[in-house]
């Protein structure tokens, strides 16, 4: 069951929120859901945000709304990770709460309720599809950072799910990124096959391709090394995978740059699932 | 002597953050600027917020940058208050640090240090000529809620620094606002004759006309009776004070609402401001 918690009118739509309980994750969730005014049967589209995030911060910071009004499409908004006074936690922000990983943790104190994976591509899917009356063949799915690494890995192991996929500087290799260092060790042991599960160069390599993948960068990016965007892009040319990638001069990692492209990704969405 | 301490690429230009010793308020200020790379002689518009914020609610939450890059306007976004350990302060929200109200304190505890008149229409207005290369005389002023009223009332009363003005549900009613009331009586001493000059609606019993305002409001704005728009319209109506205001259905009183229509006002200054 849906519980509304939030509902504010934003350009020719509603921006909400959403709590409900999640079997994936054994604890409440909440999801941000945009609603352009024409409602039926339109594309919807998941946004993964990055380490540290709610499902708040990319719907107050990036002014997407104005581009789903004006596409018409539906963006739903996940959390980062389980939340709640009972779910296991760990003073480094790169592990616990807020850096899910978008994976199904495998290791003990984790395995519980650590199923980012799960609850993203079935259960939040499903949950969007019986609730609401958009489209349910024309989902896309796109994030940042993090979630841009998630995104992509998620679309490529469900194409039957999602049909349009791009990222805002997305962590390339889940297997390399020092980032994503205690996320290998605490939530997956260290064992490379569950890790590659959840790495977009590998799966690209041993994974369908996709239709495209839209990617932008900017270059004063204070990760740029660890997001492996130049071996991503030396894997998709390899694997004949389409990318439409962008670097940028001057722009950095955080919202400036994704509300300075946010309209770009909305078309990019729109034009893919209107096929 | 400016300190820049945050910078980040936006659209075609900079947002910045700038930190800076005042002398209106006695202690270390910040204040956040836009600049679109053409940056020499284009207006510069000054956004006064609501209760609450500092220099970051506005610049992260309203989507403004987009249309100050577009019409080639800078944007400087001031804090609400002085700031710093040694600042007075109150419990309530409505009083101390985050609500200055963009007046002058005559009373004792609060005099030294609460002088964000002073400090936006005089000491800003003169950091910001003499910092950077904008134009001296094209400059406007418009704010939200707390500083809706406050950009009002500044323009009415400096009419040759400010050119253009408009808001986003202010405050139009400084002297019976209940959330002002703390405002009134603890910066003010209760005395009506401070009072009204900061009062939108005296002033413009009072004062010279200005050129236009422009005012947006939400028709579910959560504090709409505590506005008093239908008592500023009449008073304008009556001095023949040249009003454009809007009022949306549904909309609220928060930055979804802002965001909605943002566009509009950067436009309505570069207009104004390119004449």
């Amino acid at each position: 069951m849906l519980n509304l918690i939030e509902k504010h009118r934003c350009f020719k739509g509603y921006q909400e929120i959403y709590s409900h309980d999640s079997l994936s994750n054994k604890c409440d969730m909440q999801f941000a859901l945009y609603t352009p005014d024409k409602k039926e049967n339109i594309p919807v589209v998941f946004f993964l945000s990055g380490i540290t995030c709610t499902e708040q911060n990319f719907i107050q910071k990036s002014g997407y709304q104005k581009f789903a009004s004006e596409n018409e499409i539906a963006v739903v908004v996940p959390d980062t990770s389980p939340r709640g006074d009972n779910i296991p936690d760990d003073d480094n922000y790169k592990l616990g709460k807020g850096a899910g990983f978008y994976l199904n943790a495998s290791e003990k104190n984790w395995s519980k309720n650590y199923n980012m994976y799960d609850y993203i591509c079935y259960e939040l899917v499903k949950i969007i599809n019986e609730n609401f009356n958009f489209s349910k063949t024309q989902i896309g799915i796109f994030g940042h950072s993090m979630g841009g690494g998630g995104a992509i890995q998620c679309a490529l192991k469900n194409t039957n799910i999602f049909k349009s996929v791009s990222a805002f500087s997305p962590i390339c290799s889940f297997n390399k990124s020092v980032f994503a260092k205690e996320a290998r060790e605490r939530y997956l042991g260290n064992n490379i096959d569950k890790i590659n599960l959840y790495d977009p160069i590998f799966l690209i390599e041993n994974y369908n391709n996709l239709d495209q993948i839209k990617i932008d960068v900017g270059l004063n990016d204070e990760f740029l090394d660890d997001l492996f965007i130049n071996d991503f892009e030396k894997v998709c040319e390899k694997q004949n995978q389409k990318l439409i990638i962008k670097k940028h001069e001057n722009y950095d990692h955080g919202y400036y740059f994704i509300q300075s492209f946010i309209k770009d990704h909305l078309n990019f969405h729109s034009l893919a699932l209107s096929k």
